[in-house]
């Protein structure tokens, strides 16, 4: 596998013993220097410690060290939790000689186990000393838990005749034994960024990838997805709104629409990626709601799996969305073959030409409502015969 | 099977050759004379052409014949197949000598196939020579389309010394092949019920019953509950507010809730039926939004199938439900057995407990926020291996 660098960052995987498969189960991130810093969190009410203490570090901006664990998503753990997510910054602080304030922890795994904290701060003196500019790929390992590949994707492009890097590592957020699923993300770019328009496009960003993915419908604990941004390509600061800025925000969506992808791809039991588009919706948001009504119908998934183009649960899944639209103007696409038009089936020789874009890899539905000009698009993952045996 | 029947209604159960496979697909439901009439059907905005039909002649408070066809839902059939349900109601209003403004129609099955309607309106008058008090079985029967066994359930009790009955026959809202799940139910009573009030009992025992449950999450195009009142009891027209009000409430409501429970417990792949218990939430409607977050999360379901104790993953369900809450007030419960007190998991010995309640064929999981008086129900089937290999 091809070596990942971002220039101003330096990364290691260790061993802590958190996971009992003796794999590596800490990850470091560290900056040369402070970076800018911007990060989503989970919506859901449950959060774990780290994200708790996250949500405070963050406000500061920047950040210079980020520890994630695998293994134990430090969730549910009342206030014992918070102190062990706090002792891990203050571990990762000391080692590397910088404020605890420029910390950021992540933890995924099981919920409701205290963390081995002694096992963890005992092993980041070796984390700090193994970091490299090289060793985004073995992090990327670390704080995968059942994930069946490590996700890492790469964008690199010049502003101003300068070459600048926006990479990322990821982990799932897919069905995951023994407790828990967790999404993370970490992109990584050597960009100088203005702290209030980089939160701005990062939020979006995230909305547009990992916000538009439904692989099983949870949300977890510990949801975090981080930018941060070093500065060390030497290009200029960036200013919103400039071309170069929109170079940037491509390079970010395409990093983070790349790692959200493979996560629906990884998906327990999934064996085909499909894009499900709506089109024509009232608003982006009423779009979105549809959209997702569709990508988490297990009767739209299964049949996805069978190869089936079963528009009727499709149809059906539009319907119970909660979002009003008028049935007889609804056209649904498989790919480029029309299956309803105007709330009407198509003959059935179109079934028969959309079960063979079905046997593709990866293929879009298309939802044309008509009513607006809302759209939005969401990526979802067919439901067979693992789903079950791997849970 | 022991013959149900009610006073003042007769049933058949008929061949139109709509399913393929010879079996009856044709149910007919009769009254001696007009009875008062109360319906819920699917909040789905895409309606099949016998719900929209449906919801015309409801209007009138009162009817006299139910049509209902299995193998054909009827659905995205467009101004055809509303002329198709019209039909339909002529045809029986013809052979009974009614007017069809006291004939409903309901249809379940394929969506967006035209309903063969020459085979289904030449049927109708077998259907109606055979029509006898003796024949709910039959036409619980003749409304299945996957459903494993037929759902039927009566409660007979006095009034005034007076015995009086509610009955009623239902199909399930499973997955079902190949295109759709719909969940139709038909309760009968021989009360002589004043239309209003009947109308809010019935909402009300609906909402507690066929609308507390959760098979796939799905709402189908075609769902339909409907109650008829004969009032051939004999018994005096009954007051709501009165004790006899209650009394028939309760009937009404184990009907539902007993037809409610074996849809779940005939869900495809479905080997458990668990009950999903919130209370101390800050409203009624909190309550439900939480407990239909948990009864659907694919997580959860699959381990109540494992029979894996996996609080975790209920308790980020509840997290997930977007209703706001305080994470360290929230106590879990399987069947007796404390999982979760204020937040925090309860000692592993307590797993090896629960583990031994979820044995069972069905059990309880409550949810105690401890925010309010808001409860709920709501009931859930497992998800196992099964699921896949159905749909």
């Amino acid at each position: 596998m091809k070596k990942f660098s971002v220039p101003g960052f330096r990364f290691s995987a260790s061993r802590a013993g958190i996971k009992q498969n003796h794999q590596s189960d800490l990850a470091l991130i560290v900056a040369d220097r402070p970076a800018k810093a911007a990060a989503v969190f989970t919506t859901n009410r449950l959060k774990a410690a780290p994200v708790l203490q996250g949500q405070k570090v963050i406000r500061g901006g920047r950040l210079q060290a980020v520890v994630v664990n695998s293994g134990n998503a430090n969730a549910a753990t009342g206030p014992r939790g918070l102190r062990d997510a706090l002792a891990t910054a203050k571990a990762a602080a000391q080692s590397l000689g910088i404020s605890q304030n420029l910390v950021l922890v992540s933890s995924t795994g099981k919920i409701g186990v205290p963390l081995p904290i002694a096992k963890l701060t005992q092993t980041i003196p070796q984390a700090v000393a193994a970091l490299s500019v090289s060793g985004m790929n073995d992090a990327a390992k670390a704080i995968m838990t059942t994930d069946a590949f490590p996700k890492i994707h790469a964008v690199k492009g010049k502003i101003g005749g300068r070459a600048f890097t926006v990479a990322g590592f990821a982990k799932g957020a897919g069905m995951i034994e023994p407790h828990m699923a967790t999404m993370l993300a970490y992109i990584l770019t050597d960009l100088d960024l203005p702290a209030a328009a980089m939160r701005k496009s990062f939020k979006s960003a995230v909305e547009h990838s990992f916000n538009s993915i439904s692989v099983d419908g949870d949300t977890s604990t510990n949801d975090t997805a981080l930018l941060l941004a070093s500065g060390a390509s030497g290009i200029p600061p960036l200013q919103p709104g400039t071309t170069a800025w929109k170079v940037f925000e491509k390079a970010l969506n395409e990093v983070c629409q790349r790692l959200a992808w493979m996560m629906v791809q990884d998906g327990e039991g999934a064996t085909k990626v499909v894009e499900i588009h709506v089109t024509g919706a009232k608003s982006a948001a009423s779009a979105k709601k549809i959209a997702y009504a569709v990508a988490r119908s297990s009767l739209v998934k299964t049949s996805f799996f069978g190869e089936d183009p079963n528009w009727g649960r499709v149809f059906a899944a539009v319907g119970y969305s909660g979002e009003t639209f008028d049935p007889s103007s609804v056209d649904i696409f498989y790919g480029p073959v029309a299956l309803v038009k105007n709330g009407l089936p198509r003959p059935v020789s179109q079934e028969r030409k959309a079960h063979k874009i079905m046997k593709n890899k990866s293929f879009p539905v298309m939802i044309d409502l008509k009513q607006g000009r809302g759209q939005a698009q969401v990526w979802t993952s067919d439901l067979g015969y693992a789903y079950v045996k791997i849970t």
